[in-house]
């Protein structure tokens, strides 16, 4: 017999006077996300210092858990420093870190190369986990020509392919990643080359002004070639919760996810058994998340990270 | 009652000496695909001219559809010319020439601009029906900064954008075609901006050694971001055939259509109701076509278009 949750989801709650002090009493850490919630672009979001400073005070883990792979943890700290806000590496989880702890997990070889499609801070976090990346911005200007009885090059040891943000993407590249008859380095049609994808988003906001292509523009159009999907470390797979949590070991029943979108922060969230927070802030408005065709719902949902603060008071 | 259609789907029959002068006699024209078929790269496949010289004077009509949009009619009337192969510019449809095709028939407006990720020949189909064209291979060196206030400036103008395959692809063209919030250059904020694929084949064979990321790639990047399926003029879309009949008036059960790829060329016959011929020539070899999992079984199979001519003799 197939047996079907029929459970209609609760739809989500405003943040209320009332409601904050249970969320504030049953939690133990909070996780948030970064763009859209902590900043745009390198613009503080209103109060969120204040914020933050105050849960610290009153005891709660904070924990930054990004999609975005163009920085490595320790540029994120740099990023938080340089916005008077003081978090440790230790406290951030980007979907970089993440790329280099899966190739680390599943004991993928050192002397295997590792091609990327994605910035500096990608290729940072697999150095420090001991890997070697090839492409990433060194890429970004190299153009192939499709000649008659050209053949392109490729490096026989690459062994994984990890797609992320990058916007010095390319023809070159995007080569590079699926095809190629000679070399190992062949999604398309070399089974045994992986293809990890750190994150999925559709859009972000790297600049306070306008949305921008994601990673999920550069991995849809890997897998439109190789009709092949990746394996996802970012949100909103679990996969960073595993090692969250060893680090800081609190029951994923005592933590609430903070973010601004749907099928990333709070899936994440939903599917790690957090509780969560929609934030307004970001790439989604109440009308989305109201609207009769979304059906991930937050437990609650407010406009900013600072209304915490305010409604706490 | 959900009535499905449950005919089993007819395996494909290698081309005999026998059923190939059913299918000669059955039919007044040949519709070829080029890439894979005719040529791979510069390079012509075996026999292919004696055969199109054979079936040309037999009184058979030949058409050219190709869903490669980088050349123009014109530019494809000159390759033919350069390779010996008589072929007119009326004889060739090709997906460029569809996506200009399908601006016209839908009067867009020729004060409005398209936007244009692909190469010359698609921006010269554009112009030829009258319409403006911007981006293709001049944006493709430009760059974008995603620095901290900056703001994309767009042309106001841009009603449509075009996609097809583009090896000067960057984040520049897929910002420009993907997000822009003050200008009506927008697939995802703004409704009214058309989104039209030339095709989304996922590899092809642009020159004759590899395989090359396709337009289908391209294609879905754009989707990834702005989650929106475009209008695709290309095979398997039978928005071509119109313009073929307008010329030719031959009843498409008189129509063979001869390809190299499953999802497109011989989809595209099916749906217009022509008699299918698959060659082993291009991107589909014996066991995908024999694959369980493949269900696009044409009428017919053989290992290249002279096949043809040599089981006739």
């Amino acid at each position: 017999m197939n047996v079907e949750n029929c459970k209609a989801t609760r739809p989500s709650q405003p943040l209320s006077p009332q409601n904050v002090r249970d969320l504030f009493a049953s939690v133990d850490a909070f996780l948030f996300d970064c763009d859209g919630v902590i900043w745009k672009g390198n613009t503080l979001i209103d109060g969120v210092p204040q914020t933050l400073e105050m849960l610290r005070s009153k005891g709660k883990k904070l924990v930054f858990v990004t999609n975005n792979s163009t920085k490595s943890r320790r540029q994120y700290a740099e990023k938080f420093h340089s916005l008077g806000i003081p978090v440790c590496e230790d406290e951030i989880f980007s979907s970089s870190f993440a790329a280099a702890m899966y190739l680390k997990l599943i004991d993928f070889p050192r002397d295997k190369k590792v091609y990327v499609i994605g910035e500096e801070g990608l290729l940072e976090e697999l150095e420090r986990a001991g890997y070697t990346g090839l492409g990433g911005p060194d890429d970004g200007k190299k153009m192939v020509q499709l000649k008659p009885n050209s053949l392109f090059e490729h490096d026989m040891s690459v062994g994984a392919v990890v797609v992320g943000l990058d916007q010095y993407i390319n023809y070159y590249k995007l080569h590079m990643v699926i095809t190629c008859r000679y070399g190992t380095l062949c999604i398309r049609e070399n089974p045994g080359c992986l293809f990890i994808a750190t994150n999925q988003d559709a859009v972000g906001h790297m600049t306070d002004l306008q949305e921008w292509p994601g990673a999920g523009c550069m991995v849809a159009a890997i897998c439109g070639s190789t009709q092949k999907e990746p394996i996802v470390v970012g949100k909103p797979s679990t996969f960073m919760m595993d090692f969250l949590l060893q680090k800081f070991q609190i029951d994923t029943s005592k933590m609430c996810m903070v973010g601004d979108r749907l099928d990333t922060d709070i899936l994440f969230g939903q599917n790690a058994g957090c509780t969560t927070l929609l934030v307004l802030s970001g790439v989604t408005n109440l009308s989305t998340l109201q609207d009769p065709s979304n059906n991930i719902q937050p437990d609650y949902h407010t406009n900013k990270v600072s209304d915490i603060l305010k409604l706490l008071e």
